[in-house]
């Protein structure tokens, strides 16, 4: 087994959910010469996170912002993290109820994804910047 | 350290959550030859998900299935994305909080799960039919 | 590639959310001879979970337990599952939702967290007492 291991910044996002499929792959072209394995995707942040679901009609990504929204209200009055504002101790729990990490298969040189699923960036904060992911491949090649 | 992977058909469960272990265990025999490893259990769906709870009284399984009704509603009005009906986009949100895959040790030929561990796939929609999953054990034969 | 594993019992900590990074680190000292690779840690418990947080300002992880009491609420009269008391089932919820593994990079020797991030354990139950986790380290080494 082989193991190859890429920091990637992403670009800035604004608030809400957003496909990154593309950038991921695009980061690591080593991937088409495994044969077998796996693909880790890490964030190393607290306020944002990944996930995978639909990548296709961009009213599911419009419905999961609004959905962590309400689940997660910003004007609840109980927080005590509040020093960067509504938006930040809201960001780190959807964070965690999100994910800071994912493993996908990948066989025959590619993520072993179903038809319509996708890796997204949730971008929690209003103003969260670029954010810094981590990718391992590890595997068997070709 | 070696690789193997496998992708497997589910049968056909009914919304809710239900055990799954044996099937995963089942499918990779080659399991009892790994001494110490890791076992990525995906599944290839945005409506679906799977995650590890309690193994023995069912009616944990049926709290679950009232917990994420009522957390995630079908009568939400905000919902733009319902054009296969309410279990549609509350189906999408649902598998991103509970996740698409899961990591077990191995140890000594078997998955070293808690004594009450066991796995579950959520089936969230009302007619999901069967469901893919790819399972990869990586580590090092005894 | 390598890889060691380790089972740890963490000591008892009471109900809420509390940085474990130093503990975890601390049981796999060969952690500083992996140049590259993947740690993954599991715990082996359905009323207890692992999640990756804020680790400086300890307001978060109260909001953490807020949180999660009001979205998972303890007096919801739905619940069938009750024989161990009112955070039994909650407790269910609660490590499914969050999860019981995590997967960190490893890189040049060290968990390539960021800055702000630590790993949490989740202690769902009122008297939880002592956890099992299983540390997995693979890569390869310098």
């Amino acid at each position: 087994m082989e193991i190859i291991q890429r920091q990637v910044s992403l670009s800035s996002r604004k608030r809400g959910f957003h496909l990154i499929t593309g950038e991921v792959i695009g980061a690591v072209p080593e991937l088409k010469n495994f044969h077998t394995g796996l693909l880790n995707v890490f964030i190393k942040h607290t306020s944002a996170s990944l996930t995978i679901n639909e990548n296709a009609d961009p009213t599911v990504r419009a419905d999961f912002e609004t959905h962590f929204n309400k689940s997660v209200p910003e004007d609840d009055e109980h927080y005590l993290h509040t020093a960067e504002g509504p938006d930040d101790m809201t960001s780190h729990i959807k964070s965690s109820i999100l994910g800071c990490s994912i493993n996908i298969p990948v066989t025959d040189g590619e993520l072993n994804l179903g038809t319509w699923q996708g890796i997204y960036l949730c971008e929690h904060r209003n103003h969260g910047g670029s954010r810094k992911i981590v990718i391992t491949l590890s595997g068997i090649k070709t």
